[in-house]
């Protein structure tokens, strides 16, 4: 079940990855990098991280092929994309949600502690898109929008806490998704963001 | 000893890190990501380089806590921070040197070759601020300011060379902490600087 | 037979990286970063990708030597760099299949599968440019330039396919390399790029 919600996520990545690469009129070999590292460089950082190897990806070639696919598709149907915008962002934020439970579940059987537990979680769902704003050249979107991290922050704890109260994975893990997927959309429809800090004196 | 300096020195660099947030006007998230990168970002590459898992801060959730309170802290007291400027100055002085030295000792007890631990003592000290930079979208500042990278460079050396020449461990770190701290601090009075290389030629 | 010519590519994308700093007049310490980057980054991100500790330039530290050494002199040089414009693209490009082909061996001799193979291939002969364009806070070349990533592909297929076929490695190794260089000497010479993708909406 969470397999097809993550390959449905990495291809809802990837394609996020394409229209980025398409914004600074990269070629198509710069589309289906930015796509890769979009859809699969947050798990990869989060292996890198917490020494988990063989990194996810290299042991599932078939992943690599399905979001360099849906990057180069994407640029035939980007025109057409704009008409899908809702169902878009819900397929982002369904990623979202997925890499962050997923990312939970690797560190936990890797026994860290508990706030390990929840970056990981974090760095899964955010770092992908992270990596492909630093390479387009801008600041990461994702220090800026509507709540989008802090729901991979809520449904991180939420997972864990839950399984600490003992209630079982299968369940908890469906209620975590649908709760960080309900939270993701109602930020979006409500303009939700966090307060920001600027700071505009230079005297270093 | 060196473990409260290096706790001293990682809030130091966490409130930079929120300062460079600050600037790109990012939402608290994003001021917490930035600090902690800043703070512990630097010894993530070094272990994810040499290969030394787990890496650092995932066995000390509490420097996960620190660097995040401490940035978030840095918004409320932004405004009064550049009058501390010579204090924080200084504490980032002690982190570039207490952060070089943790990484030469990292690298001497993998029985590294030497350059590699002079590497990694500078790795330690400068990629933190480096990532910052990154993800503030900027040419990182390490490589254009007064002498800072050299400091490390400097205090990596000479704890080697000491320590070859069989001067006992404690004493040596303490010389070159009070050696790097001092080169740095007239680097900053007197504006030192390396030479710098321009080159306007556009013709790859 | 390889190593030379990776010692002399390894030159080549050092001094690449050092004229990248000059244009962001960086100072010589900072040309050092990124002539070291540039010219060991790419083997560096294959290594931690794989897990392949130690890292190659950790056991070589005569490779830190030379291409530190490579990019400081760079700076002395550069004025007349651009008369031997065509001399250093055909040592950029020996750089790019070496590398390519030293990347495929590494993940062969770890029995990763045939996709992760090339990739591992790509990674070593484009990342480290990608980590220097990044660092010099600009969109990557790579992703934009005449074909540069794609004959680094098609070097890697080949020699897979070859291999596949039971061609002798050295001799395999010495045909890909030869027709890569010349793919890419044609690529430039003539001016052959991927179609690019634009995307001017902002929906998101």
């Amino acid at each position: 079940m969470l397999t097809i919600i993550y390959m449905i996520a990495i291809v809802a990545e990837a394609m996020s990855g394409a229209l980025a690469a398409g914004r600074r009129s990269m070629d198509v070999f710069g589309v289906a990098v930015i796509a890769f590292v979009t859809a699969l460089g947050g798990g990869t950082i989060r292996d890198m991280v917490l020494g988990h190897f063989p990194v996810g990806w290299t042991q599932h070639p078939e992943y690599i092929y399905l979001v360099i696919s849906a990057g180069l598709l994407t640029t035939l149907v980007a025109p057409y994309l704009h008409h899908l915008k809702r169902i878009f962002l819900a397929l982002d934020a369904m990623g979202l949600v997925a890499f962050s439970l997923i990312g939970c579940n690797v560190a936990l059987e890797m026994k860290y502690p508990i706030p390990v537990v929840i970056m990981s979680g974090m760095i899964t769902g955010i770092c992908g898109g992270v990596v492909r704003d630093v390479l387009c050249n801008q600041v990461p979107v994702v220090f800026r929008r509507e709540l989008y991290a802090v729901v991979s922050l809520v449904v991180c704890g939420l997972f864990l806490g839950l399984g600490a109260l003992g209630v079982q994975t299968n369940l908890n893990t469906a209620f975590c998704f649908v709760t960080g997927l309900t939270l993701r959309m109602l930020a979006i429809r409500y303009g939700w963001k966090l307060p920001t800090f600027s700071y505009r004196q230079h005297w270093e």
